[in-house]
């Protein structure tokens, strides 16, 4: 952390100022000069609260240098972590597709789907039961019926299962039916929902936020972490920007990024993204030239009657000639090193 | 709501979803030209999903013209809502100002700080008891026994309190001990606790979202109100932009835009948007001055050992000196009327 | 200005990038610990190239910790600048309105604009001549013989005139006939008109670009005044955000952060900020409130038939009014020092 | 183009306006609702002022349905452009990488990168001879000299060369010297600039803004066309977010996005949107697996003393390993096919 004085300040505020820094442990190293000093503090600098710091009418500004995030640092955990999800890895040289619909509508929909993506080659299937949306006038999911669906769909193809999960209350419910529990871009800093997933023994699937920067993302899978669940997986899908003509900004930086910050696996979807059908492929494809662990894509075998998103969603056909590419791309990378 | 359709789309493939929309419920006209042929959607069309018609693959784009909220829409309801708290209104010509430390530390420290405001004209005490933090290792309140500390300090002074809730389990709680009840920026699109706290009977201060647009912020009221609580003030506390200097961009825009879209009141938060107590000021001056119905300012007795944001945190003296400005400044606005 | 080293670098080149520093005449101070270590360099950085080190092998980050403008930066000149545009002065305590049409249209039009303007107590009149458009196929404005215009406007009126300049090579044209030369937002970071109207007599409107920081529209106003004109006034104009409702988000908060930053005046342009023209007013009070120098506002007799910007254009008598409220809040302002 | 009237505007206001339209060659169709009137128009609407319909008191908003390009707009041109630099195509199924330092600082220098990226297999020499900077402190580049030293390359190795122009007054010089001019992303609404090199033989390099819609990317585009040279080439370099940890935010569905609605080549440049040399390689790899026609990439010899963007900088060695991989991927990509 890095403390910078106001001109003019005395020495003797300074040395007080370092003198209690000292006294929390912290090595102090001051460079005085003209115009302005310098506090440099090294040591375990996480639970500093810098906002306390610079309320010290000498102080002009803090600075953090050193990451605030322990548990998900690669510094101290330089080995990639691989996340199992009922037998299917991720992270760590393990690639997984993660396919299915926006939303759970019928047990026929969600199984005949299910069969069609396990037979492209997904690991897992998704499906939403529990939606949320912008209007309280929009199809809000079947509820925990849905969650029932999705396991009949497991039961018929053995694909493990992935679903958001919207409140602490249904911890429980999830706990028992959920192979992996979706955090939603929403509810990334819902930091009670946070905590509570953080006592469950399945992994998490955390989307980061509209406006969030990687920081704060790595946070919110701290608070997981911290709250005894070290299983997380990050998902990139998108950021807001002043462009209109995609629903969000693919950041596609964020792979190698997140790469050298964490040592938690990092998966891409690439249809909320786009938010249109026909750019799904693409992005995919640059995302797993990039390195993302797996993807995430939506598949619907009706997208003109889909209950949500079906302006996004892939039909069978079109994610198995995806997966094809996808998996002759995963190939050509692993051939290059 | 108006569909373009594909240049070179057929009569009978147009004639057929203008039928389609027809059997809706709506009227329908349709412009045919060399290059494209428009659609023009006339009636409620506030359930009509635009996501399932852009699907059609003769449609180029779909557009809404209408908005989609109804209850939060002044077209509806011409005249500003009024909302009571425990006798304090808020809208519609009455301007209130609360006031309060971020977060509840002790029974002297509330108890002092509501007298303080009480005595400089604040109408409502403000102070966290449940807190948001981006880190799992910061002070996260000090939960049930700081609402019993703000209900102490509403007993020596008067002043009905206000406190955020963080999830839907509170619901009960806040109902019982909470006078307005405040949804953080990081949980306008919880939908879950925004279903929740439109079932209680104590008023809802509802925060923009970091990255939220004015549609989006009215349709998460609409989803309070759509559950039965009418009672909503939204609140503008900046949104996240490329500048770094403040904490947030602070859009007083919102005030005239919130106004011609929304009947319900709208108050400014300028602490959190500056994020330096030297800005509350200016920025409370600038809110005041277009119009804002309220203003809502931290304000601690000993900013230097606030247990959060106390470099945002006015002093009881400043607070005095910005509340005799303020409403110095009303009755110049009321003045030009 | 701090330099983080990455964690084990040895203390051999952490000692050998000390020395290049003290080389550079910088002092120099070191702060070891476990993890990492931190130098903290004081003195003239303003020409130390951050890329450069950032390069060094051993290096994590470097930050500045030091404004990296010297001439605009109020440190050294504590003083409010005033500027003086043909007698009327703005900043240091000195408010003046400027208004007048987006582009000049005919002699009729402007000279018009110009008298109503004046008596309702605008300082200065505005007039586009040369016209920034997005589309090739807009108008582009009159060109050379607008400014001729502008000059017959003054002539009736002895209002100043203020028009923006689009390439250098019009630097001698606007040298001879405009009072006040704006650069506009698109053009903020257009380094040869910056150097261009630096070595200009006349002063310099600089509008702040559409996704410029604070920092980087003081650094443009750097190079003009380090090129020799030292009369530069900063305008706050709006920022492009997620937000679509308004044209641009009106960044009231850079008034009070630009008067902490530096020692030029700042003033508002609400009709660019708003793009409608009922938003004008509530906009420019807030700005009158929050201590701007001033406001410039586009005013047409007929802003139905306006050859561009029409729907952000107030009336004459809209200005009026408005004019009449700045006033009596200038006038409560003053009242409260 | 779609027109919404304000409810309870009356029939004879609406038939007004719907002639008004006729009038300019347009046909309009009109959809009458309770609660709103929409007015459908179809024709070539490129040249009708939104703005003004939008002052119509009785107007409550207007949407563009079609775009305001036509040049540019692969609707009216749907085979790919294929762009021709002294020989190397860019576009149509034609790939080229461009690289070479940021700026050019002496004759050994650039002809040595020079030798380098040929024989690595670029097919163009970048070099900045002119280059913007956000401190007027900094070096400014070599001028009109480091064109020359460009040309002595150019003549060692024969490799095209790419420079960026600052100002119209170059224009001559860079149609002389300069093979493919570049247009940097701070002047791409530099509108004098664009009618300059739309007057030029010399094709054109064209970067977007840092905070620029795809549309409006494509309008000056559509600047540099009307003026008369159709050779332009796009250039995603990344925008600007709240995104501190990336230089830029690049945003990859630009490039299925430009596909979509232009005919023109569009290429990728990692370095600048990254902003550090390690997250260059996976971003190249991205950007060629979506379908980017080519890419510009920094390469130096010396980077820790590169006079500008060192950070971001390749060595040859580096530059080397990426265009192996680049190929191999390209490979794969035409396999695809």
């Amino acid at each position: 952390m890095v403390v910078v004085m106001k001109p003019g300040t005395q020495q003797q505020e300074i040395q007080a100022l370092a003198h209690s820094f000292e006294e929390m442990g912290l090595q102090v190293g001051i460079t005085n000069g003209v115009g302005c000093s310098i506090l440099g503090l090294v040591g375990d600098t996480t639970a500093v609260d810098m906002d306390k710091i610079s309320i010290n009418p000498h102080v002009e500004r803090v600075m953090r240098v050193q990451e605030p995030y322990k548990k998900a640092n690669r510094k101290f955990h330089p080995e990639d972590s691989v996340v199992d999800v009922q037998g299917v890895k991720i992270g760590g040289g393990h690639f997984a597709v993660i396919a299915g619909p926006c939303s759970v509508e019928s047990a026929e929909q969600v199984t005949s789907i299910a069969r069609d993506v396990k037979a492209s080659g997904a690991a897992m299937l998704r499906g939403g039961a529990f939606k949320p949306r912008t209007s309280p006038y929009s199809f809000q999911g079947m509820g925990e019926s849905g969650l029932d669906l999705l396991l009949e769909a497991k039961a018929a193809t053995g694909l493990p299962i992935v679903s958001e999960i919207m409140a602490p209350r249904y911890a429980e419910l999830f706990e028992e039916k959920v192979d992996l529990v979706q955090i939603g871009a929403r509810n990334m800093q819902n930091f009670d929902l946070l905590k509570e997933v953080g006592k469950l023994s399945k992994p998490v699937l955390l989307k980061r936020g509209l406006a969030n920067t990687y920081e704060e993302w790595i946070m919110s899978a701290e608070y997981i972490m911290a709250a005894g669940n070290e299983n997380v997986i990050l998902c990139e899908r998108g950021v807001r920007t002043f462009e209109t003509y995609t629903r969000n900004t693919l950041d596609l930086s964020a792979i190698p990024a997140i790469r050298q910050m964490s040592h938690l696996p990092i998966i891409v979807d690439p249809s909320h993204a786009a938010g249109m059908y026909w750019m799904v492929e693409p992005l995919a494809l640059a995302a797993t030239a990039i390195g993302a662990d797996g993807l995430i894509v939506e598949v619907h075998n009706d997208p003109a009657h889909a209950k949500c998103d079906g302006q996004q969603s892939l039909t069978p056909e079109k994610f198995d000639t995806l997966m094809k590419k996808v998996e002759s791309l995963r190939a050509w990378r692993e051939g290059q090193n």
